[in-house]
């Protein structure tokens, strides 16, 4: 499947998202050219999943299409906000093949770039003129730091649950898919009930998703990925294959090691290994498979229009996707 | 002058403030015991000028109680958030005498506990329900960012002018002082000119206090100001001391050395004495003062009540003060 297809209801949309991306780089080039470089680097090049999440629910029905364009640029800001943060948190080096803001230009102003993203994503809400997007967005806001939060105190904690993992994507991830579908429904003159079908389609397609990035952290290359294979296990973060691989291996497991840094880098080829040997993959691609269903399970209540059928691809994508 | 004089008129509210932080702090305690012990760290032991400025701005006038409460715990949080994120930029250990969250926790958790402190300041000011605080918010929070980039991109370069210098103060600090007072006197029932009178009180305010700000980061002891003398020179950061000690020794400058590192600590002890031994800190209070009478100059237009008594006190205030 391509991504293309399931954009072509938004194409004309997101095409003017990327517009406000270009006119917010620009606008800085000769007034604080050190600024236009940052945001040069890091408004391009993303799957733009979450506008056009916001674009194909808000075109449901009808909508203020300023309003809707203003809430998708938003969604993505904020979504680029915190990478620019976790990088940070992280010390990553790459993201997407590009060297990270706190690579080129330190943790100091990749911290403060963030706030900047963040300050330039809430003026985009509020430019929608509504109070109850505005509220959501810093809600969601709240609950993914509170999740990233979470996940740092529970780093290099080996006694986790599979509860706790999902609590945790759904703080980081879900939350934003799910604001982007909300947002666009309440937009639009979406009555109520579908609302919250469009809300519990952006969860449970956010929580596939994470573990399905989770999976492709693993399975994938270096060059597919844009990243490091197995970058969360160096970080200390245990995702659901490395979850399923401390219950099926308690004794000789190699995240005891990795954890105590013990020969790291060998104990977390051997973890790969470990779990590419095993059913692991299938199981999360099931568990991933799960929610994909549980996300498309209601979409048939809303129009029967393209925007619904692209939502209805997006839920086979996600598991489709190998990058 | 004591300060508890000029909150009189306020007081009652100002107690509301804390209880709006305790309630917020006391949440986390059974659900996020490590958020909880963040959250009593930081939210508690400021001078709460911030909130103090938008409760008397927003009391001039027919205001809406609750309104004025969530605002004023709003701009209290903005600003903690900030401070957050501006000692992890500094590797700051202490604060208001305290250890800083990067310190006892590191730099990851406390980039994370500002986000969802700048969420949690987002959220009240939605509950405003006042689009036009909320813009005027989030275009605050893009301003103190810009900002405070400036000021990273500018550190130890010793080619700056007395207006670089204004501009980055009035970004990082007049701007919150103007979005205290402006979004007071907005959610009650000020006519459109006294927003501004309001909103040109809090910009000058805020240039005075930082000017005044920057003199004590020289003349205070440790134990007075809770954190390291002349912090700002050692982080690279010229304010308006050195700014003026560079003007007047353009050649043997111990600020030469200090940026290019060389007996920092002895250098950074003559650049200290220098100032205290020219008129250098008079100077800066002639503009301290300045700014000052700026803020008072209008507020005769205003309602003759306590309020408005508290407002111009505190343009004196700022002045006196000395920690």
């Amino acid at each position: 499947m391509q991504l293309s297809a399931v954009y072509e209801p938004v194409n004309q949309e997101l095409g003017e998202v990327n517009e406000q991306f270009r006119l917010l780089v620009d606008s800085q080039k000769t007034t604080f050219p050190e600024l236009y470089q940052m945001l040069s680097l890091v408004l391009v090049g993303g799957k733009i999943i979450r506008p056009t999440l916001t674009l194909l629910s808000g075109k449901l029905y009808n909508h203020n299409r300023k309003s809707l364009l203003m809430m998708a640029t938003a969604g993505e800001l904020l979504h680029i906000a915190t990478l620019v943060h976790d990088d940070t948190v992280d010390k990553a080096s790459i993201r997407r093949g590009r060297p990270t803001v706190n690579k080129v230009w330190g943790m100091e102003k990749a911290i403060i770039l963030g706030d900047y993203l963040f300050a330039r994503a809430g003026e985009f809400t509020a430019a929608t003129g509504n109070l109850r997007v505005v509220k959501l967005f810093a809600r969601t806001l709240e609950t993914i730091s509170r999740g990233e939060l979470r996940q740092g105190f529970s780093a290099f904690n080996l006694n986790q649950t599979v509860e706790q993992y999902l609590e945790r994507i759904a703080s980081k991830t879900a939350s934003l898919f799910a604001m982007a579908t909300e947002s666009g429904a309440a937009l639009s003159q979406a009555p109520e009930e579908m609302i919250q079908v469009l809300k519990d389609y952006g969860y449970n397609l956010g929580i596939a998703f994470q573990i399905v990035d989770d999976v492709l952290d693993f399975t994938g290359t270096k060059k597919e990925m844009g990243k490091p294979v197995a970058s969360d296990l160096a970080q200390g973060t245990i995702t659901l294959p490395s979850l399923l691989l401390l219950e099926r291996f308690p004794e000789d497991n190699p995240l005891k090691n990795i954890f105590s840094n013990r020969n790291k880098q060998q104990e977390i080829k051997r973890a790969i290994e470990m779990i590419g040997n095993s059913t692991i993959i299938e199981e999360c691609y099931q568990m991933a498979f799960e929610y994909s269903t549980r996300a498309s399970r209601d979409l048939y209540l809303l129009p029967d229009n393209p925007n619904r059928k692209s939502l209805l691809s997006l839920a086979n994508y996600v598991l489709e996707r190998n990058k």
